[in-house]
């Protein structure tokens, strides 16, 4: 086709292809009688979602392709960074979006439902492949009556849905990025080894701060030091190689030692140019986690106010099985547990002269 | 068709019809080369957009049927007050989805917009059609480059937009409710004779509050005296149904004199049982009003950053245009005015016994 | 005093008490050396969040007020409803805020949360009498650390909390207010009676129709005839005194059976006139209990990313502590469940005609 | 003081300093009758405008002692943009926190707004500061009747305001760091150059697929010709030194031609590492200042439906003076237009690779 095509003049109706998007409402409770007022409001609210979840499929698997390297181009990380925020604009949106669901009342929804059977968000493909993608592992799935999720779609889709489980994850993918942090060790310079010495020194400094106060009676002197030595416990198990295995190979936690290293430093020296992106890259991935949870959450609320106890329009045990999600389907877990192996600035290990060039700026370490 | 076809099983995939739902986002930058990013977002949020249009559509479609009648059930008063208030959650969600087309810079937009060219909001046919209905008079409308706004549509849309032009809108129906009020003239008691005096007793009482306070020197009494004068000027021009009808012929406002004494008793005695609902009603459609100008305003400022001074893909004028009508369109501004007009509960005329036992539940009048 | 000391002149920064106000952010990290940028953000928040606490105890106890008596006087019923949708904007709002605090990275608190122990939202008294006011019961509080959250406080709140606990809360009112309404019988007619009729009836529809159905085959026949027993089932046993009182003795619910009646019967006939702000109001307060309740998820998911599995600033285990009060510390909870209980407007028993003038206005009854 | 204070235990009630901060509402209304219920929230509320209006001014002031200085420290970009990225998500609560005072009636306002006089938001001293330390100048200033804005203060105040008129604002302070931006020369390389050549062979380049086109008639060529002709003129008119000072002179826009080159560099080569974080330095601000004018706009509709035409409690006019603001007090405007002189990114200048490198990190100079 010649190259002026794109000129040609197209009306917002025909780009936007209303014709199609806007006669595809067709309420099942007007089959044969009057259609239920309320029945337009849940098939519209569930083509918006279908839309957004397009989106967000469009920027994931576009920032999949970015990691899917050896070496992600380093432009392209401050892009990735943007596509995952909006990743998490468009998840706020959707999370609002129940409260216009919560707008039909139950006595409403009784004028239809009975005429949905079974279809439900059970069914949705591209809800399962955003689930796939971004890394909820199948062994971790909450069953439902049994039945695994895929049983739902034809065999076509089921076909890409094995593909899919078996092709590495945005999970995978972000673990293996970690893994390549050329960081972790600079000539002498071992960050697993001098953190682990500067989290010594600091429980050291926090008793003997306890110790010497003035502020303090005994009984409260003492149920502080217990809690600081139960945290440099907990530092001393998570902070062991070994033990990091057994979790691993228990199914307690999913990331390898050397990612979850790389991603402490990440966070730790997050201000050194080469890692202020990088950083913000774990952030909006931990969020968009969050964001997903949440709207699980909205979700199970919106459907016990609906249905209570009582089965959904697929048949599904409603509340309870959507609240198992929230827990059972975060994907990130790992990440956000990052938090809890951080340390106070002034006790972190000073990185060699030569070791903070490289987290550098060419132009800084040309002047 | 026999009566169980409703109960045949369907799927979630074909119930939502997602086959024509998900196949219609076509970029055009995709036409000849690789399809810009962005470009996907920019198609998705507007056919989201549309659909919610459809929606609303559907909801205000409701209502005006409810009250296009001499007569509006008193059932279905708290029902319409729930649809217009789903219209404001929707809107709401409408105002925030401009967040996420925000998520999208003026550099990427560049890489797309020459291709789009005709195409804009200003050929959105539903978007239109909501105005008209809701109640904006051509004569009102601010227009842009002199082109009369139903040019963008074909033969058979600009056919159905001079009919709807023609009909009664949903801000007449709502006046002409109003005017139906019985409860503005009662056995002896005319109800704007009685608020005009109420008023007249309340300037009177807080020039004298203000002549006998202790804590203001002469200066701050003359100034508080001059604005409460000028507050009873206001009142007696707007209370006056000859110096009303001179602001009505010369375009000033809309509704009726009657109306609005109508729309003040709901405003001023709301608790009362039979006019709890009518004032939600008014409240509710002042409330979408409002939402639908700061929808505008949020495009104009998105307008302004995508495209700053330059036009936009419709060869529109972009942030200006836009912002002249935030002002010009809104439709039921005589309704805000309303609470220029109130004064406080303490000032109130007290309504007659036996009109209040009509504004009544029958219940109470029987115990 | 003089009735003229209100219009005394005042400036914004003395009504506002901002010398107060402003002068409250003490950081402890700046006791002895720089403060810690980020524990401005702590401090204001959480001042925050207690000025808001304060509003919405403004406003329940308001409520609290007026259905405090045998009858409550009907022009109330609209100013509590807006009230209490007051208070769900206020509980959108401090959701939302959450949002502000997730500015604070996990780096960043480390800075200064060793200075604040043992404060912590544990010690907000206004929370505390909140939930009590609102009607959460002792035995239903999910006890942390065996510490009965009371130990928090000084004595003369302990006291004012002891009385809180045994006097009325609003649960206990709206309880109340909801068995003394009237309309559940009426000359000869029983609504329950007439209700469980209704119900055999739409059961035996339902079946009849799944039987029918020329589009289900007899496997799926078979599974939704099962799903239709099922349901029958439970309203068999939910609508049955007897049972609903050993429900009730064992703690499984809280409301009596004659005011789930009263709350069904609202439900059901929501449009009728003397129903419609009843009908509001438990909407309203099903709103506001299921925004505490996102409130509460809200926060265990912030304290995640904060602290992860360590120990809060009030050496709470955090996460999981605050995760069971989601599920636990839901107060209307049982009004929630009404929606399992309803049935298609078509199944509706109809009113006699006397009950209908009963539930209408004295207008329409004259007319 | 030693060491150890900080380790002394407080408890929340202290910490927060809650005996200041709830006692402090004190309704006018109260002074000599029963306070009007409403008072308390319009007091509340903008107790807790002002407790977050201290802690922008914290965040912003932090952000202004980073640019103080001849070159700003790398690290602290980073930081800089998460504080203004807080303030924007402080800003969007603020905009929410609206619709809780619009849960306020008209009618309720009645009840105490004559007791407030002249109290108003003419009188936030903290407001004003924000406004001037942002870059508001005060020959920008839309004047409400003729009155200087300090004349609401005291003279300590006044003087305060005097000295933040003539010190550098924020805005100040981004122009000069992005004076300093030393990549618009490079060796022979000149940027505005370049830009100025990649920009006629764009208009070159589009003019001829317009003529080239097959797809568009004359009529519609001539039009789409006439369009493109205007642009390249708006890019003449603003690229060119001179017409920029001309247009510095007449007080159109406010920065150097230097700084706005600086800004179209920036967002053109957004992706290189070394202006990633400058980039959404830019954006955050600008998103700021958008944030800061819908507030104003929100605020203005609030006051037009609790006022109407009327005049406020400061004795302001309201409406129409608060529009006038939204246009009028827009700070970082010069910066959103910089949106309308980017070029796709298939006509950019080729950056030299001597350059490029300059751009990067030390880290991929080394491989």
């Amino acid at each position: 086709m010649k190259k002026t095509d794109k000129y040609a003049a197209i009306h917002y109706h025909d780009y936007l292809q209303l014709d199609a998007i806007l006669s595809s409402q067709i309420p099942r409770s007007g089959l044969y009688e009057n259609a239920a007022h309320e029945e337009t409001l849940f098939i519209i609210i569930h083509q918006v979602y279908e839309l957004w979840f397009k989106q967000i499929l469009h920027e994931v698997g576009s920032v999949m392709n970015m990691f899917d390297k050896d070496h992600v181009d380093e432009k392209n990380i401050g892009i990735a960074v943007a596509r995952i925020e909006r990743v998490n604009e468009i998840m706020k949106l959707l999370i609002q979006q129940i409260q216009v669901l919560e707008t039909m009342t139950p006595l409403d929804f009784l004028e239809f439902r009975n005429f949905l059977f079974p279809a439900s968000g059970f069914q949705s493909f591209q809800f399962r492949k955003l689930e796939i993608l971004l890394g909820l592992k199948i062994q971790q799935r909450f069953s439902y009556q049994s039945r695994p999720y895929y049983h739902e779609f034809d065999a076509k889709q089921q076909e890409e849905i094995q593909s899919m489980e078996q092709a590495k994850s945005l999970f995978d993918q972000i673990v293996q990025w970690l893994e390549r942090t050329p960081f972790l060790q600079f000539d002498h310079f071992h960050f697993d080894v001098a953190y682990r010495e500067a989290i010594l020194k600091m429980i050291e400094a926090e008793k003997q701060a306890i110790i010497d106060s003035d502020y303090l009676d005994d009984d409260a002197k003492q149920a502080r030091l217990v809690m600081i030595g139960v945290n440099g416990e907990y530092f001393g198990t998570v902070l062991d190689p070994i033990k990091h295995q057994e979790r691993l190979d228990a199914g307690e936690i999913r990331i390898s030692y050397k990612s979850m290293m790389a991603a402490i430093l990440i966070h730790l020296y997050r201000d050194a140019p080469i890692l202020q992106l990088p950083y913000r890259l774990l952030e909006s991935i931990t969020t968009m986690d969050e964001l997903f949870t949440t709207w699980r959450y909205r979700h199970a609320q919106m459907v016990m106010r609906m249905l209570g106890k009582k089965t959904g329009t697929g048949g599904s045990s409603g509340f309870d099985y959507l609240m198992e999600t929230v827990k059972r389907h975060q994907i990130f877990k790992d990440f956000q547990h990052v938090s809890t192996l951080l340390i106070p600035r002034s006790y972190l290990p000073v990185l060699p002269e030569k070791l903070q060039q490289e987290l550098g700026f060419y132009y800084s370490f040309k002047s």
